[in-house]
Formats: structure tokens, C-alpha cells, sequence
């Protein structure tokens, strides 16, 4: 699996080779994963696919991707 | 795209045919994926692939559900 937009080279086994980007555009987003640390890749990684079938890697330290995920979290209490 | 271990039957375009599981071994979690609302599924769904490939769907009302992302959120924070 290869996240579009980053680095070809990843460090280990990660998919996200840098950073990330800080935001993206709400509306464009068709789902979020989270990929917990594992063996292969000692950080936890978070992917948006965008409509346009783009991926890309979110920085986690980003207020708009920590911002996503609350807001998901508070849907959740919510349904 | 289909859910192994639910209803084939969608409501809508829903990928979640009922409300999911309630809690899955965390260890034994690869990813997990937040997909927003949107005009073919009305609702917010939270599913999670395991290491054996199998996909789930998560209850997004469930503690353990609620749990999981609060924890992803707080390792984002500490990253």
C-alpha cells in the first residue's frame, strides 16, 4: 500500500513517510484510519482518502486532524 | 465494498447493516476507520480490520468504541 503524495521511501515499514499535512478540506473527506503503532512501524498513523480517491498522510500533531477526530468521537456520543 | 460477519443486506449504502460489535481484542486491531456521514449513509461509521484481514463494524455507541479513539486521540497528542 502506497499513500499518494509523500515520499516513495518509507522509514520501515510506515505508510506515511513525513509529517503529513496539517489540514485538508472537511467535505472532501471520505473516511479516516488510524493505524495503531505495530511491530512494523513504531508510530500511530492517520490516513484521510479523500473523495478524489487521494490518500494522505495526516500530521497528528496538527489541530485540525486532533480536531477530526474529536469531532468524530463526539458524533459517536451523539448517534 | 462488504463487511465480513454482517448482514449483506445494507440500509442504504451504509457499509454497517446493524449497529456492529460492541468490542474487538485491541491487540488484535490493524486499523480502524472513521467514515463520516454522507448523502449514500446517513450515519457516522467506525469500522476496524484485523490482523486476520476480517473487517468489523464497530458500535459507535459503545464504550470500548469511544475507548478506542479517545486513546488514538491521546497518542496523537504525546507523538
Amino acid at each position: 500500500m502506497e499513500v499518494q503524495g509523500q515520499n516513495k521511501f518509507h522509514k520501515g515499514r510506515c505508510f506515511c513517510a513525513d509529517k503529513g499535512v496539517d489540514v485538508v478540506s472537511p467535505k472532501n473527506i471520505e473516511k479516516l484510519e488510524i493505524i495503531p503503532p505495530s511491530p512494523s512501524c513504531g508510530k500511530q498513523e492517520i490516513i484521510v482518502t479523500l473523495k478524489s480517491t487521494e490518500r494522505k498522510c495526516m500530521n497528528p500533531e496538527s489541530r485540525f486532524t486532533q480536531y477530526l477526530i474529536k469531532r468524530a468521537l463526539e458524533k459517536m456520543a451523539q448517534q
